[in-house]
């Protein structure tokens, strides 16, 4: 390749293997590498720039994760023609969730992560929404403050604080939904070409957010601890990033919940090499054993942003959610709330605090962690007693199980596979940076009955059966 | 300044000047040029570059433009640091923006351009609600599609074929209010460094969102004819912007409304240069004479995107509104709404279907039409009448006034003295990048009655009597 000649790399500050990434990334957005070129071999090239082999592979894989490359098996690395901070529409994810969204009333769906709708509490929100029209007339429907409706706040605030949260009125920022608050922490914090990390697998709506912005991720292994703070450690002592997205409590999509030493770590870590924690509370609510205890609660230095969706446990079409912001930010994520939508919708804010105040959302959370429960319940013992074979993670609360496929077995030909059988999955790929295969899949069993959890999971059964050849 | 020598401007496809503002802006960027420094003077700059002046001044210019510089008279140029891509938070901004949130229920509020909730439809929308709800229970609180909850789109798309514009089903993209819209076009549109071009004065919401996408910006002044098409096809000689941004109907700030003949021309030259359109419609239904044809009438070639509001004609707490997206499109516009809060408000979308389909919107609009036309007629009468010395435009519809202050009195200042007379306008220097000083006022009627038009008009008046000291 005649222009690895060329390549300077004199950034100072960063590692060498970040450096020729950068140095390879300019030139793939620019076209002078252009689309399926074969980058030169490790060797080859570790020699042309006097560096260690490890320092070449380093950047090929960043690269690879950040979606500028890709690597066939024996043949060696090509790139991949990308422009950073545009948006990616990856086919087969499209695919994916067109099938997700397709017409299927009928199909044993273990993808949908959202809850049922016959678990909605429609007669009671019904009738606060009109105890609030009776009560605000029009003033229901103007702007509201772009931090959210005072009331609401408050009302935030007290729940917080019969949790054991501590925080003040001006740390809360209402959202339309959590994917809105990835979205408006990115825009605060993500500039062009900076790094942040997250944990592998995770969830693909947040690495979408920070790819549009332009960032290069980095993803550290997470494990039945929580994230893996040894390599977390290795990484942070050569980048700094700006922050770290994390799920602490029944990660999606592995169940997996962080101990509490790894809480104590990653909060000290992050005072040591500066950098923010953005914890997606998306269902630390629904414990079935042992209430968990939030990251936030560890965090005494205002590392940790906090974003609280209620898709999971209340009603996903309310598009309701809220951040806990430390002082620093507030105004610069005000700021992004404001250019993203100007503020949430008063009508909502008006109904949700009155649900609130009249203790509904409690008796709700309740009612239907008890329900998820005995899905939860159905689906492992059913599992255990009549599967037998298939090798997952029981996580202490949550609504998705982690199954890991036999050696060799492909997440997306099983995803097909089922699909024929009218059963829908979430093949494990969709999890990771780039979806490369991994052999997993992710069942949740949010939306799907007893019955139907047991009749889905005799044909995921029998699919794997087949695929594998038994 | 040791730096210059090291110039090297080696982009080939740019201009010189945008070479030159591209390499001094890295500069800025990395700290190399540093806050407050001065930049060569231009006569010294062009010798050591052996370029033309005005290719220093163009470049200085658009350094300024972006907020990367700013000039003091007889003095020169400075720097003014900033990272590209981060959410700026401008204090003057945050400030107005405040006074503007600020528990004023006894002032006259000339900034607020959102109704005036007495002349919400309340009663309508909450029996409209409560059907939606009776008919489709825990399912109005299901995630939406990521395009929209599909009946609306139907009732939608019937709405613009009666209004003459043509479009298919698959063009329309539900979104969460206006804003929102310009934020997910400029995610699926913009990249780092990308340029587009807006009007002079324009809509500060819009310039925030293409900023914080690390956008350059150049604007170019409106006419009463629309936007000045001679100084944009020069600078579309020299450069290739992503989109231009447009209000072809009663422009915010300055109420101007685009000839025929600048629509026709702008359509062309969005052809000739390969460009796109964003005509955002904020409110051409509020038509006080003749109903004006939207820049998407005149497009044959999917050329313009159009961004529907409905925040000033219906209620702004409900977020929502509609894009017309042209194919090739489609897919990013989706991927960027996805990510920016998954769908919009099921219950909202569900219970503005219903609305529009029992004729209740298309009532709603001639009915606020009449109350604004009271109000409008009020305000030109009593200025005409008894003011007398205001230099304004009358616009066709709308609800904004914009008025030339006397040679010399700043925006600013009059805001000040209004504000303490319990008063609120809005300074003129917030509708241009950066808010430099251009002696203008809005004046907004939108939620402001007959009797206090007059008392404020009078005010205002007095104000600038006795800041301009005669």
């Amino acid at each position: 390749m005649k222009h690895t000649a060329a390549l300077h790399l004199e950034r100072c500050g960063e590692p060498i293997y970040v450096q020729l990434y950068m140095e390879l990334k300019k030139r793939i957005e620019s076209g002078e590498l252009s689309d399926s070129q074969k980058l030169p071999p490790i060797r080859k090239m570790a020699k042309s720039l006097n560096v260690n082999n490890v320092t070449v592979i380093n950047a090929y894989k960043l690269l690879e994760r950040n979606g500028y490359a890709y690597s066939r098996a024996g043949s060696g690395v090509y790139v991949m023609a990308r422009r950073a901070g545009n948006i990616q529409v990856d086919q087969k994810y499209d695919m994916y969730l067109k099938s997700q969204m397709a017409d299927r009333a009928d199909a044993i769906d273990f993808a949908k992560s959202s809850p049922d709708p016959k678990l909605f509490p429609v007669s009671d929100f019904k009738a606060i929404l009109n105890e609030v029209l009776d009560r605000d007339l029009g003033y229901a429907f103007e702007y509201t403050e772009v931090k959210g409706y005072k009331p609401l706040r408050e009302c935030i605030l007290d729940m917080l604080c019969r949790n054991g949260i501590e925080c003040r009125i001006e740390d809360i920022q209402i959202i339309s939904g959590a994917q809105q608050g990835i979205d408006i922490v990115a825009k605060a914090m993500v500039d062009y070409n900076d790094i942040i990390i997250t944990e592998r697998p995770t969830y693909t709506g947040a690495i979408a957010v920070f790819k549009s912005r332009g960032a290069d991720i980095i993803d550290i292994p997470i494990t039945q601890e929580g994230i893996d703070c040894f390599k977390l450690e290795s990484v942070l002592k050569e980048q700094s990033p700006k922050f770290i997205y994390v799920m602490s409590s029944f990660q999606n999509p592995t169940g997996f919940s962080y101990s509490e030493e790894t809480k104590e770590r990653l909060i000290y870590l992050a005072g040591k090499y500066d950098f923010y924690i953005i914890e997606d509370d998306y269902l630390s609510d629904l414990y079935y054993f042992e209430k968990p205890k939030l990251l936030k609660q560890y965090d005494k230095n205002d590392r940790v942003i906090l974003i609280k969706s209620f898709s999971k446990i209340f009603m996903p079409g309310m598009r309701i959610g809220f951040l806990i912001v430390p002082p620093k930010l507030q105004s610069r994520v005000a700021a992004a709330k404001q250019l993203s939508d100007i503020s949430t919708s008063g009508l909502i804010q008006r109904a949700f605090d009155m649900y609130i105040r009249n203790n509904l959302l409690d008796r709700h959370i309740k009612s239907i962690r008890q329900k998820y429960y005995e899905r939860y319940n159905t689906a492992i013992q059913y599992i255990d007693g009549s599967i037998k074979k298939f090798d997952y993670y029981k996580p202490g609360g949550g609504v998705h199980l982690w199954i890991k496929l036999p050696e060799g077995l492909s997440s997306n030909m099983l995803y097909s596979e089922c699909l024929m059988k009218n059963v829908i999955i979430s093949p494990g790929s969709t999890f990771f940076i780039n979806r490369p295969e991994h052999g997993y899949i992710r069942l949740s069993f949010a939306s799907t009955g007893p019955m139907d959890i047991k009749k889905g999971l005799d044909i995921i059964s029998d699919a794997i059966e087949k695929l594998s050849g038994e």
